[in-house]
């Protein structure tokens, strides 16, 4: 198999009837009657998403061969936990912009957003109990903690270059790859397969949210807004340092590392600021970097699936890989 | 026992030994790298909250007899629910004043207020884990859930004169009553009592919350800046259409009325607005009413506690029910 696949028609196919319930349990779940609720949580839920994380559950029951039902709730509560983030993380970046949408915040308020994400991490935690399985509900609570935690770090770091290549792959465990991994590793355990199975669904998904989330810093530098579904750049005016910058910074010159300095520490950054940083990165191949690593965390991601004998589920799932590092939005 | 008791001594004396030992799993599970993680949660927690919640949750599996720990973590674990329930609503309010200090947000953003409340939120549910009680789990999700839909109840009825009676019941049901319920059930589920005791305990929680947020609201019109820990008249400010607002419209004149609409439809409510609302709700025994409405819900509980026998944790129970209706903040 190529590893140039940028499409997972392969994974949507093979998850397309277990996603259809996952999809409509999903519809079910935000229904209220206090109707903002479905409002907001539908805006966002249906406005194209990739739906990656839950997808990611499915999968991984059906290489587990589960024999029972129980992994639709659990992803459909990945799915939620996901939302709620999104919801949360408007408010804080202060986006304007999801999925090619204005967000929700700029439709409701900051402070709808606020209490529908709660609301959908409620309901979540809803549909983790509904699966039954103590251990599915340790892994993804431990989930919602760490990934929290993960946005305060990355918070406390905005707009600090000094940040440490180390410190800010411990941000993205935390905020991104935790929950992939957790989406895998439930849909193992909900499957009662072996610890070794689980601990291999959960690297996979770990290392699969790696490549995923350095495939998104490098996009936000490269891609379109009409390819991206929001403004490119937005990690540059957010203050959030990302790998481009971190491997363009550390091969600067002096004079490079002022610019870098100033760009950076600027209350107001506007478009030329952007292009500056841009022009930095791109004169040091930030973005050819990125994408590199990208791609040895998407094989580390592979390699994870040893365990398993080749499937057609498993081929699929390496599909995800390969677009996870190759795609273009 | 009369019932002009304006202190929970009893209550207090006889969870004690219990709360320090909630107090220091608390303290455990604020402990982060991050330090912005646990400066937050121990200043919010540290802030003097009379804890009432955990304490409940004691208290119910005091009188159920308890024989394993597990109601530790799950009381620690309600006042982590809590304690994210007050970051998010200082946000979602604007409010600059909690517990007689600067509340978070006005400390750290509303950002780091956002974010440090889903960490919190996240600890919860891991803390719910480790009672390992689906049935307990079940109960607190749903809480969860209905608290965040109470806030967003709260957030469309805001300034909306025309709120029903019975809308306002279901928005404290939800948004202060669940928590208080979920907090005595899981006491009692956690103790393996038969349902009629846990459900004792669930109806004992709701109306003990309903008298509580009453009063709450009473409290808001009546108490002083140094007592209540915050800015009296709050929930006129922001917009809250509560049980005195409620009453008194009700008993208005038609020009009362245009006044009251007047008032709550100002877009910057000043000092002078707070003072010529309290003057309408004076005039038709507003706090009063809803002082009386909050005892007859007092009495509820009591009522509900009939199924135990007479005992000193029923006794400090019922000390607690009556506090809750006549404390002064």
């Amino acid at each position: 198999m190529s590893d140039k696949i940028i499409n997972i028609d392969k994974l949507i196919a093979i998850t397309s009837q277990d996603m259809s319930r996952v999809n409509n349990l999903i519809i079910e779940r935000t229904l209220s009657n206090t109707e903002m609720i479905p409002k907001i949580s539908q805006y966002l839920i249906s406005s194209g998403g990739k739906r990656l994380r839950p997808m990611l559950t499915i999968a991984a029951s059906q290489l587990c061969e589960c024999k029972n039902d129980h992994y639709l709730s659990l992803a459909a509560s990945v799915e939620f936990m996901h939302t709620a983030t999104l919801l949360h993380d408007d408010v804080v970046d202060d986006s304007s912009m999801r999925r090619g949408k204005l967000s929700a915040r700029m439709l409701w308020g900051n402070e709808a957003s606020v209490l529908v994400g709660d609301y959908l991490l409620g309901e979540a935690f809803k549909m983790m109990v509904d699966a039954k399985s103590l251990k599915a509900l340790e892994v993804l609570s431990n989930a919602a903690a760490i990934i929290a935690e993960g946005e305060v770090m990355q918070l406390v770091y905005s707009n600090n270059i000094t940040i440490s290549q180390e410190q800010y792959f411990r941000i993205i465990n935390h905020k991104t790859a935790k929950l992939f991994s957790a989406a895998a590793e439930v849909g193992a355990i909900i499957s009662n397969t072996s610890l070794d199975i689980a601990n291999a669904l959960r690297d996979f998904g770990l290392y699969l949210g790696i490549a995923f989330q350095l495939t998104d810093d490098a996009l936000d530098y490269s891609s379109t807004k009409d390819k991206l579904g929001k403004d490119i750049g937005d990690d540059f005016y957010e203050g959030k340092i990302t790998f481009p910058v971190i491997v363009s910074y550390k091969k600067s010159t002096d004079s490079e590392k002022e610019i870098w300095n100033y760009l950076l520490t600027k209350e107001e950054k506007n478009q030329d600021d952007f292009y500056d940083a841009l022009k930095l990165i791109q004169n040091k191949n930030g973005l050819e970097t990125t994408l590199e690593e990208a791609r040895i965390y998407g094989q580390k991601a592979i390699n994870s699936l040893e365990i398993f004998p080749k499937s057609e589920i498993k081929d699929a799932l390496i599909e995800g890989v390969y677009f996870s590092y190759n795609r273009k939005n």
